[in-house]
């Protein structure tokens, strides 16, 4: 069993967990959640494939050289990537903010740098899924629902120890899962998004739309009292919202109904046993859960709505790092059962 | 592999499948999708489980002599019901037109008739899930999703060969997935379901609310040709929109949109290899299903768009049977597989 393989952290392989982002690579030596070494390089201007994945084997090197090992002593590298990929294939089909990701073969082409280490690549929402799963908010689960609520929303199931990938590794778009279907027109195309909704740019958006509108005053007058001139973005609104401003009040329940709603699909559809919830906006004030929550207990099916417990992330912005050294865990988990004849 | 041990049909144990519905219950003699004997009883006026329970041990019962067969020759009993139910513990939680089946233990009460049979029970749509995927139109993949599109809309989802059934074994509410988090109440509580929107109920009730508001003229004009004087039905609202009636041309995209819309959650959720739709709503004609698709063709990201089929259930209204009784190949299975080490 998998949970019985990191039950003992302290004896734990090493391993090398990569994170791919639209404006950084980051990169670590890890023992289970324990970083051994950290790493951030910017991805550049210049985010073309031929650029960043040189630049993603220089974050490996470094992340090697300050812990002070050898490739060799780590079990396999770990790599999760912003993006639309398949995990079997290791191949990136497009990743919004980073340039000309069309097909692009990761796994195969850090392979040529990385020959002998067992190298896995999976998406960024599966990867934290994964870690929270095996290291964090999920340990003891068997089935979890992860949600990251930032700037988008990302999802990563797991079942009975196993990552929902799909027949082309793309399982998991929570964030694509409409919940408004005669609603506004999502990035991804489809209509009335939960991401669309109650995502940190959805919330912006509300905010932003208001003051044009000519109705921010009062929202306005508070981000003054701040004395910042950001522009208005989710962490602001919920601020305000905290504040008592009612404008920033709305615009917080209706992605917080949002949020609700579709936590409310996810229990009739997978009666997980946890829902983490990570990312900024998660943070932004009580209020937000707090709404979410309420409608859960409003709108869910009694019998999975009692089976289900709603909490936070644990493993904040090393999620990402930790999850995908997590994947040698999960995969030499599965070589071994089928070695070995534990299965799973 | 569980596709290896269903490949040679003629060689599939003989095993005993039973359809627990609102108002009768089935039961056959099966060898894989063939039955050997069909049995079919009312579960009467009085359908609590004090009399309910002995009818279908009467029906098992005759079920075996109509084929002509001893209880000893079946490797064991599958059942399917209508409700919602904990598949580990084989407990009716509820079960709507089942009068007081509030937490009745089904497989425990029959286990004392079947002392010594190997008894499962599953709710129905889970059933037909699986009885399509090992012997119907999901066969040679490896994830399915199944919609039954009837007076209700149940799903069922099979990944890797398992049914997903969640932590209390109420995983696959397909049907109560919101799509319209600001629409009317479905029964179960919750707002906008795709149940409430796009189920044989759902259509019957646009038709009826826009007759009664008075824009039913050329419908009941419709029906009157039709020589009948039967309440208007999905059916019937099917008919009269592929005549070209105007109200049920729309009554009918309408439903066919929140259908696609639903499908367009699953391929984003899921990433399936088929999604496969029964149900009688699915064969009131060609629009419906169409309409559908071409939801799907707009809205759904396209590397899982592309990656899925859309295709009809293929075991017709004897997949509760066959379903049930596949349960026995399933968790055969899966005993195998922990006593052989074959894992799945």
């Amino acid at each position: 069993m998998i949970e019985e393989l990191v039950s003992d952290m302290q004896n734990l392989p090493l391993v090398l967990g990569v994170d791919i982002g639209g404006t950084q690579i980051r990169a670590a030596v890890l023992r289970g959640a324990t970083l051994l070494s950290r790493v951030r390089l910017l991805t550049g201007e210049d985010s073309t494939p031929d650029r960043v994945i040189p630049r993603i084997c220089v974050a490996i090197q470094q992340a090697l050289t300050e812990a002070g090992i050898e490739l060799e002593q780590v079990r396999g590298i770990g790599v999760g990537s912003a993006g639309q990929l398949d995990s079997r294939t290791g191949v990136i089909f497009s990743a919004q903010n980073l340039l000309g990701w069309d097909h692009v073969p990761l796994r195969d082409e850090l392979k040529r740098t990385f020959i002998n280490t067992p190298l896995y690549v999976e998406n960024d929402a599966n990867v934290a899924a994964l870690g929270e799963y095996l290291l964090g908010a999920g340990r003891g689960c068997s089935n979890i629902v992860y949600l990251t609520i930032s700037t988008g929303i990302g999802g990563g199931i797991v079942i009975d120890g196993q990552l929902l990938r799909g027949v082309s590794g793309t399982a998991g778009e929570l964030g694509h899962m409409t919940i408004d279907w005669r609603g506004g027109r999502c990035t991804c195309g489809n209509n009335g998004c939960l991401e669309y909704l109650a995502s940190g740019t959805a919330i912006a958006r509300c905010a932003n739309e208001a003051i044009a509108a000519g109705q921010g005053a009062e929202l306005l007058a508070f981000v003054q009292t701040l004395g910042k001139h950001n522009a208005i973005d989710a962490r602001i609104v919920g601020q305000a919202a905290e504040a008592g401003v009612p404008l920033a009040r709305s615009i917080i329940t209706q992605a917080a109904e949002a949020l609700g709603a579709g936590m409310v699909n996810i229990i009739h559809i997978f009666n997980p046993e946890r829902i983490i919830l990570g990312g900024g906006v998660t943070k932004i004030g009580p209020m937000f859960l707090e709404t979410a929550a309420q409608i859960v207990n409003t709108c869910a099916i009694p019998v999975p709505r009692q089976a289900v417990q709603i909490v936070q992330a644990q493993l904040g912005e090393d999620a990402g790092l930790i999850g995908a050294g997590a994947l040698i865990y999960l995969n030499e988990n599965e070589r071994e059962g089928i070695y070995s004849g534990v299965g799973h």
